[in-house]
């Protein structure tokens, strides 16, 4: 049985208490938030407080706070020589204060507050200070059926960065087929599928393989057509650099030859 | 019972063929292309065919040729007053010769030609010169379990533009992912939860509900750090303007300092 006491009520925390709660070789002996409103309604499953100097003993602190906040409030912590990780994928393990052994349990993935999150789906990278402690930050991601991954703290925060481009820019990429549909009345429901099978067919092949479309097949008069049709400046800047990004990828050149529309 | 004669043996003919080979309602009278060679093992079930002049009567005859052919082919088709429809997502109804009634038919999702595509996943976008005409295409894509949808030729148009963003565009950014990824030695399949997850958010929620991450949040310090992260100048380009863009679509104004790294 590993005993967890959670710091921090945001989305990871909310998310890994629930998951706690249901693994049968973990118990979240505490839970503590700086306000006492986000968690109280949990206080008949587990001991919900909001002093620090009523943190009991437990075999690992998790701090699932925000990244600013991971540094000054590992300082704070009453106690010393106990095992700390915190759940950022950019704060380096350093950044918790030396006096506790240090670790990272970071889960990659999208929290949304409002639905319920499968931890099968979501790789857990960890990274501790001392060898010794490896061991139990897999069983603790194995309990919640994650996969356990050893990451370095430069391999964490490149992960970090490539989950900005996978998850953020593509939903961006979304968002904008989304405004320039919307302008024509085009529902968006239409373009779903497309979206769900880009993200599948990378499961199985790699995104250099799955490649299609007109950058990739150099099909020049399609990319100019594109040009013509997108009428925010913007969304055509982002046309011609991506469609150049692949290019590259895939040893074409191809140049557009009026940055401006008219 | 609707008979329809399949003219091209690209990705989407070779999938249609087979959905049509599946379908209850729908007799592939013949099969076309201009290479015998493609075609021939599936002389067994249907009549294969590389000769015009051969082409017998049908209620549909479905063009899957590549855009640049469709306006040549259809002037070489050796009937009038048939009722002819293209694939394409880009190519006017009007390209289509005129001594024909014109149609269109275009499946909105990426083709593979090794994966078994499941058409209740692919939205039809149809589009009729004859009013008459419409249903009959409606019941050719539920024939085979797709949606079809009454799309413009305008509509149609920023429908393929739409699909370069959501598809070719996405892709690319898992590719650039793979890329970082790769030069730090980490596993891709890490980032692969994430890919699905961001891709099945926006099933239920619009992009713009759904979007996370520093941009969103103007998060200056991750901002700068994942610039100074990026050692490809591509890449940085790509970082600021997709930040760029996300931050002005939730009305954000962050002004990235340096263009240049060092």
């Amino acid at each position: 049985m590993i005993s967890v006491i959670l710091i921090g009520a945001g989305n990871v925390a909310s998310h890994l208490y629930r998951a706690f709660l249901n693994a049968e070789s973990v118990v979240v002996k505490q839970w503590y938030n700086r306000s006492f409103e986000a968690i109280k309604s949990y206080k008949n499953d587990t001991e919900v407080i909001n002093d620090l100097s009523q943190l009991k003993e437990a075999d690992v602190y998790i701090m699932a706070v925000s990244d600013d906040a991971v540094a000054s409030l590992s300082k704070t912590l009453p106690f010393t020589n106990r095992f700390v990780v915190h759940t950022s994928g950019s704060v380096s393990l350093h950044d918790l204060d030396k006096k506790n052994t240090r670790g990272v349990f970071y889960p990659l993935q999208s929290f949304s507050k409002e639905a319920e999150m499968d931890f099968s789906n979501v790789p857990i990278c960890i990274e501790t200070e001392e060898k010794t402690k490896l061991q139990m930050l897999k069983d603790l991601a194995e309990a919640i059926d994650s996969k356990p991954y050893k990451i370095s703290t430069e391999q964490r925060q490149t992960l970090h960065l490539s989950a900005v481009f996978v998850n953020n820019f593509s939903n961006q990429m979304y968002r904008i087929a989304h405004e320039i549909s919307d302008a024509k009345h085009i529902n968006f429901d239409i373009l779903k599928p497309l979206i769900l099978e880009t993200a599948n067919k990378v499961q199985e092949m790699s995104p250099y393989m799955s490649q299609t479309g007109p950058a990739k097949r150099n099909d020049k008069k399609t990319l100019k057509r594109h040009i013509k049709l997108l009428e925010n400046e913007e969304h055509r800047d982002i046309y011609e650099l991506l469609t150049q990004s692949i290019q590259k990828t895939h040893g074409i050149k191809y140049k557009f030859n009026s940055k401006k529309k008219n």
